[in-house]
């Protein structure tokens, strides 16, 4: 059956079709969407929910002059699909394939490399403003979710847009997904703006005059040459929000009518300030399942088209899990222990915590650095706060880290999820500067846990020891070590010698130990004996463990992060104070982002899995 | 002559003064403040802008169990003076004196280390939220400016506290000044509510009621026992922002009348949900030279008491000053050059880029996440721009120099002013973690020239070389070098040896590289012939420079920045990885906050001026 997705090689063939073609176009690429998720994993629910707005936006402007920026881009597989990417869609988040993010090196049509929220609306200003001094004239559209509003980034760049004035199109995807999660004021105001007599007044009335018109959208444009003008028009008070801040906004308009977007749209693109299109949508929308449970579906491996399930058997409880299990015993045994999340409540394994102690569950919204800020305040208020928040994205509170929280001595656990690669979801997302970046902070303890049971002893350790006090865990399951009743206090500062052996001292951080196991395991066939440290502390570090493999002939150290400013070069700097003389290779991510694939492929090419170790130690040793 | 504030030992006492009194104590500690910090230098304006707020807060409160949270903290003298600080004020600032921030190690009254702006709402916020679970019933209090207001820090706060609905009080100290320096529309919806018809009506009613009801604020709270009931009659519509997000505000209140402010805090005080009372004030209130100029008065040295001028002589050009005109004369040569800064438009050197080139120059406020975004969608569309930042508060967008910038290679480039340690100010605001921070990540290059003339040079390499580009510099005055007409094209990754020897190499960055040239003086005068290197380039590091150190007897490094994933280690890592066999001694700052105090004085304590680095050397040969 031919389709007409096949025949868009450019978003210039979307000028050629009917709304309600698009309307067919929209469907087949749900449909391209679902198969092949259903066998690469993704996310399918945001990608389904922005289907009609891209197609809507790349049939007004002309792209890539004109500029179409993605907030966060996970959302925007309909974007890959009609701007030449058919053909490779199906290798979508696979090793050497299409990345699931915008990504300019592999698209002009990409603007910026997303995968961070709330950034968006800064790249469109600063657009606008190279359009202004360029005297320019290309269009500029951003299309942000309702979640990526409550980063305090995106509020910074609005403060921006409406002093300047600047013509851009923002285009809100408000998929009240966010709303049931409760996350914070704006996302309230948003929904009184949807649920209030005046916009249905108003979408009565916008509704009405649009079905009298005849050809879509006229009657908007009708209303005058000055687009701000019309615009005004279908103002509705309870938006106000964004109006004080110089940005107009029209009332809230189906996301998934793409007559009803253009219309709107076409006169945003005219207007000569900055507007915001208020475009309301379903998470999900046209998959049932992904539209029963958007959050599953946010971001789902392989699943079964027909029934919406993991095709993955006996999925293994992930770190994420156990720590999530670990935080609510702790939690029942100490009543000053809160959690505190990012807009990432099941992503940090904190869902089960939130329905079993709502009162101690806080989920501030994409918001790492109020996060933050909010633990050190809980901390001097004489809580146990504990912030689960992705390595990578951790990264916007670094600051809060240094001087609001570090700097207090506040006692506050951050637990960093996703540490080292993460696979599928690339450069954007992999976990590789944790180490470093947290391992500068004064009075900072970070640990590595290499397994499941160590998590639990060292989220015990954390809360005892007290503390700014970091726990950094990767993405997925480990091997399944079996979890204790009473978790043990690690000693700060104590590594664990797991294999003994005096050619090779392996000194291994967090999930590199299995892999120097097994590397100890390849190298005895070599007849290379070698040492295997599970050093579990970043910071402090064992020096005496440090001490004691400068013993032996080589000294390796294997980390799942960069090596600039990681923990090899601090054990390289313990092995120089101590005047030690022995040949040292420092294994970890080097000075490059890494793209995107099985995290297992990506660790191989880096040289960070066994096989990776046994070949270093063999280049020192010769 | 026997001042009330002599007798002030405790905010306590404050509850014993009449209005009247306090407002004459509010005229002793302006005095106090004028005269202390015309010797020490300090936040002046800022502070004395505050005085009135803060005693009706501690009139009203009872500290320390009450939480009084200062935003930045350079306007909280009063507190510190109404807090046990009277007689050790003098040292405010100086090496082994009280802080010019709150300390919580110095003072229980001082409730978190202020420092960088925005982060007091979400320490209120998690304040609140401990409160709440330890069913406490301690008022809690947030005093933060209009200028912090634009951090998106602050927002994320109130986008949580609004929906939370935690009974806090946020005072805003709104002084105006932003207004005249345009950043952001919120600051000019401030000013909408300022000057609106509405306000002033409101205003006019609000003190006909009081000037009505005798005793002071009596009138407020006979509105109801339901404070916020009585909160709402006093509500304009244009404060409708706030509202929106779930904070009643007051209207704009005479923030320099005490018996005014404390007739809202008290009702304020009361309200089961959050308060918001926008206090308007003069920047230098009640000293001329300080409200004429207060940008100047800021932050300002030593001056004289009478005329409000400098009492230092001969004030040299800084390195901000340098940077500041050469960026004029870079911006003269290329229209696609761009200013960015946030906030810190005079302190960063833009002032007059800003006046000569008003459109290329964009300052976002408070907001160094937005900064760096909108410079890489400016570099997207075709600009070089070129974001003048603190090195301590770049630190806030250290995620976006990673993924928004990093990873798409974009041409932006980094001014990180104030670099290293910067003396009085103290630990919050030294720039000890940029070469760290920025080390780690990939495609960025990083120069930390050695002088004036060097800066002028590397400005003009980054602009011509592209890509993600910072150069640090510190704060102050450097030697004087002349800077070249022509400034030359320093070669990416080439060092720069200033004295031959064979002894010791001292690899010096930056402003250490002075330092160096003196050891290597001393150390001449005891027989050891010292290598002097000016390294440069802190990414790509002149390998070939390192290996030809490893020849020598010694090899230092000195840096003027944390030690922990410092430049030092990456030396270390260098030298690591050619198999060098010699004594390497890391100089820098160890793990641990510095206090404050004089610069010079500091770089002594860490062992990083000429006579450090002449022990160092002796140490190691030894």
């Amino acid at each position: 059956m031919s389709r007409l997705l096949d025949a868009i090689s450019s978003p210039a063939d979307l000028k050629l079709l009917t709304d309600g073609e698009l309307g067919i176009l929209a469907e087949e690429i749900r449909q391209e969407i679902i198969r092949t998720t259903s066998k690469t994993g993704g996310h399918v629910a945001p990608s389904l929910g922005a289907v009609e707005i891209i197609l809507a936006v790349h049939s007004l402007i002309n792209a890539p002059e004109d500029r179409f920026v993605f907030d966060v881009g996970h959302q925007a597989y309909a974007h890959k699909l009609v701007t030449g990417r058919v053909d490779s869609f199906s290798t979508l988040r696979t090793y050497g394939g299409i990345s699931g993010f915008p990504k300019p090196s592999e698209s002009p049509y990409d603007v910026h490399p997303s995968g961070h929220a709330s950034d968006s609306l800064s790249v469109v200003l600063g657009l606008a403003k190279a359009r202004e001094l360029r005297n320019s004239d290309e269009k500029i559209v951003a299309l942000i979710g309702d979640a990526a509003l409550s980063g305090g980034m995106a509020f910074e760049a609005i403060n921006t847009i409406g002093q300047l004035q600047l013509p851009v199109v923002i285009i809100l995807n408000d998929n009240e997904m966010s709303i049931s999660r409760n996350v914070g004021a704006l996302v309230r105001h948003l929904g009184a703006v949807r649920s209030s007599a005046r916009y249905r007044q108003a979408r009565d009335s916008s509704q009405e005059k649009l079905e009298e018109s005849g050809p879509i959208g006229k009657a908007f444009v009708a209303f005058g040459r000055n687009a701000k003008d019309s615009l005004k028009q279908f103002l509705v008070p309870e938006t106000m929000l964004f109006e004080q801040l110089g940005i107009l906004c029209t009332p809230p308009i189906n996301g998934h009518d793409i007559a009803e977007i253009k219309s709107h749209l076409r006169t945003a693109l005219d207007a000569d300030g900055p507007v915001l299109i208020h475009a309301v949508t379903r998470k999900g929308a046209g998959y049932p399942p992904a539209e029963e449970d958007p959050t599953r579906f946010h971001g789902v491996g392989p699943f079964d088209i027909e029934t919406g399930k993991s095709t993955k058997k006996d999925r293994k409880p992930t770190y994420t899990d156990v720590f999530g299990k670990a935080l609510i015993r702790e939690a029942k045994a100490d009543k000053r222990i809160v959690a505190l999340t990012a807009g990432m409540r099941t992503g940090t394994g904190l869902e089960a915590f939130s329905l079993k102690l709502p009162d101690r569950f806080v989920d501030v919204g994409i918001a790492e650095e109020n996060a933050v800020g909010t633990a050190v305040g809980m901390a001097i208020g004489g809580l146990k706060p504990v912030v689960a928040i992705y390595s990578t994205f951790l990264q916007r509170a670094f600051d809060q880290m240094v001087v609001d929280c570090a700097l207090s001595e506040s006692d506050v656990v951050f637990a960093i999820d996703r540490a080292g690669l993460v696979g599928d979801d690339g450069p954007t997302h992999h976990g590789v500067f944790d180490m470093a970046y947290c391992r500068m902070i004064p009075n900072m303890r970070i640990v590595a846990p290499s397994d499941e049971a160590e998590l639990v002893c060292a989220l015990h350790t954390a809360l005892e020891v007290g503390g700014p006090f970091a726990i950094r865990y990767p993405r997925g399951a480990g091997a399944g070590a079996p979890v204790p009743k009473t978790p043990a206090l690690l000693p700060v500062g104590v590594s664990s010698e797991l294999r003994a052996g005096d050619d090779v001292a392996l000194l291994a951080f967090g999930d590199r130990v299995p892999a120097a196991l097994e590397a100890a395991e390849l190298l005895a066939e070599k007849g290379i004996d070698a040492r295997v440290v599970d050093m579990r502390w970043v910071k402090p570090l064992d020096e005496k463990a440090i001490a004691k493999a400068a013993e032996t002939k080589v000294v390796l150290t294997v980390e799942n992060g960069i090596l600039s400013g990681g923990v090899g070069e601090a054990v390289l700097s313990v092995l120089n104070g101590i005047g030690a003389n022995v040949p040292v290779r420092l294994l970890g991510v080097g000075d490059g982002f890494v793209g995107h694939g099985k995290t297992e492929r990506l660790l191989s090419d880096l040289g960070l899995d066994a096989e990776g170790i046994v070949k270093a130690v063999i280049e020192v040793l010769l």
